[in-house]
Order: structure tokens, then sequence, then C-alpha cells
């Protein structure tokens, strides 16, 4: 072991405190990537990873690396985003980060040359707050970015995309040559370690799990049409009602969601006119479906369209579907599983494992390099919010947990 | 018989169709309350009752009292309104102002003195399309207008209330000394012809019916409370969902409807956060609720209620309720209900007869006199829309047999 687990643990906590105090407010973290804020939030990486002898360099996606040379060439990359949304949680990212800097922190501060080269990487954008498009950074990095739905794309506040990531020295057209410079970093092995942001460990009464793949995501929009008429004087039986027909598509939903031990949201809902006295003429709502089985994904999407075919008919309406995007499935690495797996058990009692339903940059990284993820519980399951917390003992247990695992996977051949 | 019958009908479509000439574009007609293209069609109906002899004066809420002497005090009152909502249609209110003058002019063309008084109607922002208050006018006539309601509101331009009614010469704080004013006019009875704005004649092929009262309201708003999770780490057991607690509401608001022949409706929907990814943690609805049964409308809102807290139960969320407004039923007159039958019987050989759901100026009238209402069918049911229509051989079969029953009122002594 070539770390001090508990100390190291006490450490990143407390750098998570100092960038909170840096970048947060009272409505909560405010590292929105592309904004000065965010800048601040990637100054102190650089220095924190400066003090520990690493040195920092930025790919073409702005992605921030900070590299510790160990005994051979061969890599292990740690990591994950100091963006967060607005108004967002302190962990939510900064976890990772904090963890990826207490690996080097540890090498450094014992005088011990890690048995492979290490680096501590801060993604850019993960959350896509600002342009809508998640996981921007890593993206790049793992070639899959589609640069060409950025380009024109504004903000809130009118500014364009290519012009918010040239203020912070990112030129649009070579994003995408941070694939090569990737390439070129010799990665064996992809760690990251985030908050559930869900509530299941909390409510299984278990701080930590090694997660073993991500959800795959089926979102579409769903336009139900059917006669807006009026709410006095048109009779029930003759009412082409486009809501109640999204009401019982969304019904049924849920039944699917059930039926596979997965999810469905319906998360937006507009009915229109909108009119106390008007019966709707027209429901748009979004669907959002994930599971991490792709033959039960397929099958859930397909059962969704007979639903909503179904409520249709009854309501006499129409449905138009429209793809919003979908996600393939991503299993991680089997053998940085099982490693994943025997630490969580060390250090709660058993190798709990589940899928992350959330996208994470390390769904981007697990088609490029064997990757594995760790979660620590989050209270209440909240997130993305200033009420996002875990409590330090177990925020500790959780760093001290994925600090064993990085040791070990430094310190193993072959992976 | 005093009138011909056939002949006046062809002159009230006629009339119609100059009016539309005046005050329609495009887009539908545009005679909305408190405005000039409003003007214009007051002034229209104001010329039209002078070359028929008759004296008009406004009263303190703005409707328009075009009167003609009979050989008795004992009056009868003909009419509707002139407003419409924007982009309205040619025939809602229009109608029963166009079958009223044209009462007037049967009268004068024949010069026959009428053996009551009688009086055309024109009644003023019966849509409150502009200030959100239905049957303004009326409402000021019959005593129950809530002036401290509509005080202060402004128009979508900004424009507050009483400066728009103000510029037609009616001062706010005067408007309830209409009910006086209508108590001195002797009124006896009240007719109303109106286009039915719903599908039900058109679907049982009648083209006319006598309207025996108009459905009673329940109307209220109702907020769900769960809690927003993200939609991808929230499993689906453990969610408290606000829109299905809603869904399953609306759902189980059609089979109340249903049960009672009644209706009701969801026409407004908002969701929050309104976010594809996370599950929504607030739904608020609109309800309305309408049947001619004090009872069973009591017994529906009951109902209603048990519903909301069962959805509430089942989703884990909360709701609660905000009263938006609240109608008793009314029923119409019982003589002058079976005259408009038998009326009704000789024009189309079925005594027809219904209730309105929409409300109508003569649900305000029949709390004061005497009171009864006839539909013409409705082309597709349509209504508050350019496409509102009734072909015209059906619009003079309504309007003979309305003049028919005006004349039948008129002469019959005791009513």
């Amino acid at each position: 072991m070539s770390f001090n687990l508990a100390e190291g643990a006490k450490r990143a906590v407390e750098d998570l405190k100092e960038l909170a105090a840096l970048t947060a407010d009272e409505n909560g973290a405010q590292r929105v990537a592309w904004t000065p804020e965010w800048q601040k939030a990637r100054d102190w990486f650089k220095a924190k990873a400066e003090e520990m002898g690493a040195m920092v360099t930025i790919d073409s996606a702005g992605n921030q690396w900070a590299k510790m040379e160990g005994e051979t060439e061969e890599a292990v990359a740690i990591g994950s985003h100091l963006d967060c949304v607005p108004n967002g949680g302190g962990l939510d990212g900064a976890l990772g980060v904090a963890a990826g800097l207490e690996v080097l922190r540890q090498y450094h501060k014992h005088g011990i040359k890690p048995r492979k080269t290490l680096y501590a990487v801060n993604w850019a954008d993960e959350e896509g707050a600002r342009f809508g498009y998640s996981c921007l950074g890593s993206s790049a990095a793992s070639g899959s970015l589609n640069i060409h739905e950025l380009m024109g794309r504004s903000d809130v506040n009118g500014v364009k995309f290519e012009e918010a990531v040239r203020t912070y020295g990112v030129e649009p057209a070579n994003m995408l040559d941070a694939h090569a410079q990737m390439d070129a970093r010799n990665l064996r092995s992809y760690l990251e370690l985030h908050i559930e942001q869900g509530p299941v460990l909390e409510n299984t009464d278990k701080d930590i799990s090694c997660v073993y793949g991500a959800a795959g995501v089926e979102r579409h929009s769903i336009e139900f049409t059917g006669q807006s008429s009026h709410a006095g004087s048109f009779p029930t039986g003759m009412r082409q009602d486009a809501f109640l027909a999204a009401a019982q598509s969304a019904l049924a939903f849920k039944e699917i969601a059930l039926k596979y031990n997965a999810v469905c949201t319906v998360g937006q809902v507009r009915v229109e006119p909108d009119v106390v006295t008007i019966v709707p003429g027209k429901c748009v709502i979004s669907l959002d479906q994930r599971t991490i089985d792709p033959d039960d994904l397929k099958k859930m999407h397909e059962e969704a369209r007979q639903v909503v075919e179904q409520a249709s008919k009854d309501h006499g309406v129409t449905a138009k579907w429209g793809k919003i995007c979908t996600v393939a499935p991503q299993l991680f690495d089997e053998c940085l599983i099982e490693l994943c797996k025997a630490v969580v058990e060390e250090q709660i009692g058993e190798p709990t494992a589940m899928y992350s339903g959330p996208l994470h940059d390390a769904v981007e990284m697990a088609s490029q390099v064997p990757t594995v993820m760790m979660f620590v519980m989050s209270e209440g399951g909240l997130s993305h919010c200033k009420q996002e917390h875990t409590p330090d003992d177990k925020l500790e247990k959780g760093i001290q947990a994925f600090l064993w695992l990085v040791d070990k996977v430094v310190n193993i051949g072959g992976i």
C-alpha cells in the first residue's frame, strides 16, 4: 500500500471544502463550464496538481490533464469534472477530481514514484448546463463528439457556443484533436469516483458501491394531436382529448418501468391551448427510458410505442414521435469491476455493485479504455442542487476505498 | 301571427352578413368588447334599431336597450351580445342580437303595435375576452356583478379595466346601477337565440332545440406536490411523481363525467421543473366540471376530491385545491320552456330540449325574470374561431322558430 488512506481521505474532503469556499455562494456551487467561476476552479486544480509535482496540460477540448510520471509509460487516468449546473452541489464531479488530486498527493508526499504513469483529469463541461451537450470534453477525447450539433448554438443570454469556448482558449474546429491526444497517452485504465445522485445506497444502508456500467437511454418527444373543443358544450364521449391520451400513456410507461425494473420518466408536459375552458387539442410530452440491458431497453421502447398507439386509439387522437437522443447501455471492464467489488467488500463487508442511471464521463471513456466507477451514497438522493450532501465520514469511506482501488490498479501488472 | 317568418329569417341572416362585412377580417370577427371594432357594431345596432322606430338607450353598464312601446308596459326583452373573442365567429352572440332586431323590424314593417313593450338588448362584454370577466353587462343588470374583482385588472397590453370602460362612457363605480334601471323596465320575460357551440344537435341530426337551463360549474386548480428527482438515478418505486398523480386524476375525472352524463375537463397543465431528465416535483392542473343537476354537480365535485386523494396516495404526493369559480346550475322558466318546446316541435317534428354547457347572458337574466333560450346547430361544434358556421337554411329555420316563439310570448297574457 503506497497510501495513507485515512489521512488522504480527510485531505480530499478538506480540498472539497476549499473549492466550495472559492466557488460557491448561498445558492450553491457556481462552477458552470465556460464561466469565470469555472476558470477559478480550473486554476485551483492546476495549482494543486503542480504543488504535487504534476505537470498540467490542456487538450484541444479544454480538458485538464495533470501528469505524474511513473516507472512505465503505461498510464492510469483518474478523474471527473469540476463544472456543475447553476446552483449545483459541491460533490457532483468535484469529488472525483479531488480524489484524483489526492492520488497525486499521496505519491508526492510519500516520495514514491508510481509503477504506472498517472493522470488526474478534469473533464471540461460534463453537465452541458449552458449549451445542452453533456460530456462535451470527454466525448471529444473519446472521439464521439458531434461538433456540428453544437456549432451555432447559443446560451440563454444569446452567447454563441463558439464565442464562449474561444474565451477559454478552445477552438471548436480543433476540439476533436483531443481524441488523438488522448490516444498518445497510452492509457490502460480509467477510474472515476462519483456520488450516486440517487437514493438506492442510502435506502439499502450501504455507503459505497462498485458501478459496473451505465444505463442506455431512449429519449423521445411524443406529440398527441386531438381536437380542441369547448369544455362546456362538447360531450365527454365525443372528445378527442390529447392530454388524456398523454396521461394514459404516462401511467402505462410507469408499468413498463416496473416490469423491467428500470426507469421511464415523463419530465416535460405542454398542452395547447392551455385554457381552463378548452379541451386540449394538443399535448407534447418527453419520455426518457433507461436500463442497463440492451434487449430490455429495446423492448421497453417498443412497448412504449404500443402504449401510445393504444392511448391514441382510446382517445381518438394521433401521436407523432420525435427522437431526442439514444445512448447504448455501457458495461464497464470486467476485470476492473472485480477489483472494485473486492475493494468495496473489504470496506463495507459486501461486494455491492450497481449500474448508473445518469451518464458520466466514464461512459465516454469506457469505449476507449478499461473503465470502472465507484459510487458514494447521496443523502436523500439529492443532486444538482445546493442540498446535495454526503456526510464527511461516508465521503471519507468512499475516498479511502477509491484510493485503495487506484493503488491496486497502479500496482497490478497486465491491467 | 304578426310576422312573416320566412322573410324575417332571411333578413336577419342578411343583417349578420352586413355586420360581418363591417367588423370581421380574414382572421374572423373582431368585435372584442371595449374596442373601436365593437363600437362599430354598437353603432350599427343603434342605427338598425332606430330605423325600426325603436329608441336606444345605454344603461350604466354599457348595455344597449332598443325599446319599442307596446300596448302595455309589461315588457319582453330579446337579446344577446355583439362582442366576441379575438378572431371569433360571426354567429356567437350576433345571431341573438340580429333576431332581436328582426322582431322590431317585423312589428315596424307590418305597422303593428306589439301587445307588450319590447326591448332588443345588446349586452356589453359577454365574452370577458379582455378582462376575464364573463357576462359583465348582464351580470350588472342582474345585480350579481362583483365589481371589486375587476377594479385594477389590466388587459394584456397593460390597459386598466377602468380606463377601457370609461373610454366607452361607462363609469365602473356606477355599473351596478344597471340593476335598478332594468328593474324599472317591467320585464316579464327574456328570450335568447344562440348557436349551440357544440356538436350535439348536428350529431343527432336536429337543427334547433329548446334550451331548458344552463349547467352549473365547479372550476378549481389542483396543485400536486411530490419530489423532483433524477430521471436516471431514482428508482421507479421510490418516486413521488406529481405528474403521474395528475394524470391518474385526469383519467378518473373522465370516468366521473361518464357516470353522470356530464363533463369534466382538465384544460391547463403545468409541470415543474419541466425538464426531460427530471421527475416532475410539481404539477398544477385546472378542473372544470359541469352539469345541470345541482346534486350531481355536488357529487361530481366530491368524487373528484376522492379521486385526487387516492391518486396522491398512490404516487406519494400531496394535493392542494384552489377555487377558481363556482356557478350554480340554472333552470329556465317552466312555462317558457313548454312554449319553446312546442315551437321546436312545430318546426322540426320533435320537442327537442337540451341544457347549455356554456354560460350565456340568459343565465344572468334567469335569476331576474322568466327566461328561455333556443339553440341552432353549430357545424362541427366549432365556435370562438373563424370556422364557426351554421348553414343559412338551418340558421333561417332557427330564426323562424325563434320569431314564432317571440310572437307567442308577446301575445299570450299572463306570461
